[in-house]
């Protein structure tokens, strides 16, 4: 009776029973992105992929049409791209972008805000007065001409379908679908024309995949999405058990770049930021090894990449004192170790919501972030620590919020023989 | 960070790994029927709910909760209810309500409009000229009081959840959900106060459900909420492979209702009113056997009470002629057996809209039903037929729609031997 008009039903019942089509994939994304699909029945098609899955051919699929939604990809004016799955005290953009660049490879990067309880790179950046984030495209190609090195917010909607699909998912307690998930991140990188792109996948409390074998098969679904659209990628499978680095805030993290950048950096963090930053010089063409990597944070030449960069993006160099340091709220505290014991757990997540409350991040989208406050935990999981050792420090704006920051922190850490204690790179995907 | 507010999501992640609550069940017709729940959390989860299932328990909490969200049940002025899941040629009602009442039982029915190639049961009163399906709660109390059975439109709405999440259902292809059509049909029987219940659930190609094990499992389901909510129900699987009766259309089901009250209508048609009818009986506590329940209807018993029911509900008697019968459209066609065969099918969609094209029913919610058009089916699977034996009748308005309808019938017809020849009544369930 109704055999004339396409009836987006038959795209959700092959979804239902796992026989969905490639078709099906650009019906969806032109739908979501035109709005001639209506939210319901996109929540629907949704839920069913949710439980039944998307093989890798449909995800492909569904990628591409994401990322063609917007229209052609955009003209990227680096040469490699990253991404983080997000976690907890994660400033590895602020180091890798300009320690990249000091080998001669230009990095340009779209980034976001931060919400709940993990940052984001342009708070962090826009805690260093005067520094823009607000670049039009040809500005942003420019800097990167001139300087090697430029960090943006994204402006506009590279894949729209994305933006309203990503929204609805979160409505609709549909996020966690690996397919979804991979194509999701990936058509965004597809629709920003990335050249050459490494991922890096966070893994543990406080990451979005909670387990390895989940992160494996995100990371090899979306270096698969890469490959299949021509674009070169690697994947790093991370550490997000615990905090990555000391800092957790936003002028405290930038602080702790700068310290990383000058070669005395948190080891765990300096590790990761030479494993990032290897891999984007691989897939951009340009062998180095760790050690050469790593010498470009000792030597200081990336340190003078990162000033240059900062300078050219408006940043006022004199805010930053004799050691490169920012200024950070002056209500402080120390929170002691209970007893004498080893480091069991440090939640990453109980420590990004002492960040979140004290003001370092969003609540709500529009809230507004406050760059001097935020917490350093100083030690890490498995370490020995006698009682009254200082095992984490609180800044903060008022006394009250100190304190609520301290009980936070105290809740976050665990005490005795630790479940299991990861290194930082847990696996390479090629 | 949102864990004051009740969130929805929870509720759809448990219905997504088939742990849902009762209270669940109670969340989402509240929401549903408050509008507090927007479409795409409903629909996601309706699709979880399609995939997952729902267990007999859940089943029932759903029915009740649905059933309570127009407020108390109504008050029912009948004994007893029916309820066929929808056929083509399915005029029982017709028949059934009369034959009970005559039996002392009063039958009080609330009936809703066909659409696509089924007929509605008010569609075929209104053919009768004066007849009046408006009536308030209190005229349709007064009339079953007075002659013993009464038909109304539904007014208002039983169970506003049931409306929003079928609506939903309809639209993300969710229909065919045992616990979702099974709780949709009894949250209307309970919400309207039915006090005892018989379910015609029809099976096979012209059927909601199309295989005698998915029927049985949804009459069994219904059989059990019923009880469950303290409603005397029985179940019978009628046979929906082929048209019921002959007639199918309006005016022209009404006559074959008339022949058979007065003894003379068709076998398959005589044999499921007499079990439906014996059924209504039992739950409502009357033992009659089938050959008394038949002698009603050849002694003419039944036809006085179906007289005076339509009388009373202003059906002009003027308007019967003197078999009985109110007019048929001019434009009559037969269709003629094209050889010497038996007969290997009778598509009961296909003969449903060659009526339906005819303007026996609605392609849209608001199309006008033409009274006098439709057609005959004269012949039942496996009969054997000689070339030109008239097989089917058509009445129409104009010859171009006459033409139209011979073409669709005899499309309807297969002929050699069939694949299956199903009994009248399948099973019954009690």
């Amino acid at each position: 009776v109704k055999v004339d008009r396409a009836d987006f039903r038959d795209a959700i019942r092959r979804a239902r029973s796992g026989t969905s089509r490639p078709d099906d994939m650009v019906w969806v994304a032109e739908g979501a992105a035109s709005g001639s699909l209506p939210d319901y029945q996109l929540a629907a098609w949704l839920m069913a992929v949710y439980i039944r899955g998307l093989d890798d051919g449909l995800t492909v699929a569904l990628t591409r049409a994401m990322a063609a939604s917007g229209g052609d990809p955009a003209r990227h004016p680096g040469r490699v791209d990253k991404h983080s799955t997000g976690g907890v005290g994660d400033k590895t953009t602020l180091v890798v972008a300009p320690l990249v660049a000091s080998f001669g490879v230009p990095v340009a990067k779209m980034s976001g805000r931060g919400l709940g309880h993990t940052g984001g790179t342009l708070d962090k950046l826009e805690s260093i007065p005067g520094f823009d984030v607000h670049l039009s495209r040809e500005r942003l190609a420019a800097l990167v001409q001139e300087v090697g090195v430029a960090v943006a917010a994204q402006s506009g909607e590279l894949a729209p379908a994305d933006g309203r699909l990503y929204a609805l998912r979160d409505a609709t307690a549909t996020v966690e679908a690996l397919p979804l998930i991979a194509s999701s991140i990936m058509a965004k990188k597809l629709a920003g024309g990335a050249p050459a792109l490494v991922l890096d996948v966070k893994v543990g409390r406080g990451a979005f995949m909670p387990d390895l074998e989940s992160a494996r098969a995100l990371a090899r679904l979306m270096v698969h999405i890469g490959r299949e659209a021509g674009l070169a990628a690697r994947a790093l499978l991370t550490n997000m058990d615990q905090p990555l680095g000391w800092a957790v805030g936003n002028a405290v993290e930038v602080n702790e770049a700068v310290d990383t950048l000058r070669g005395q950096g948190p080891p765990d963090f300096v590790e990761l930021v030479v494993a990032v930053a290897q891999a984007m010089l691989a897939v951009a063409g340009v062998n180095a090894t760790p050690e050469a990597v790593r010498a470009r944070l000792d030597s200081g030449r990336a340190y003078d990449q990162f000033q240059r960069w900062i300078v050219a993006q408006g940043g006022r160099g004199d805010a930053f004192d004799g050691q490169g340091h920012l200024p950070l709220a002056d209500r402080r505290r120390v929170v002691e170790a209970p007893s004498s014991a080893r480091v069991a757990r440090v939640d990453p997540i109980g420590v990004g919501e002492a960040a979140l409350h004290l003001g370092a991040g969003r609540l709500h989208k529009d809230d507004r972030v406050d760059p001097a406050v935020g917490v350093r935990v100083l030690v890490k999981v498995g370490q020995q620590v006698d009682r009254g050792d200082p095992v984490a420090e609180v800044y903060a704006r008022v006394d009250r919020a100190a304190e609520a920051a301290v009980r936070r922190l105290e809740a976050a850490f665990g005490w005795g023989e630790p479940d299991r204690v990861w290194p930082t790179v847990l696996d390479r995907l090629e």
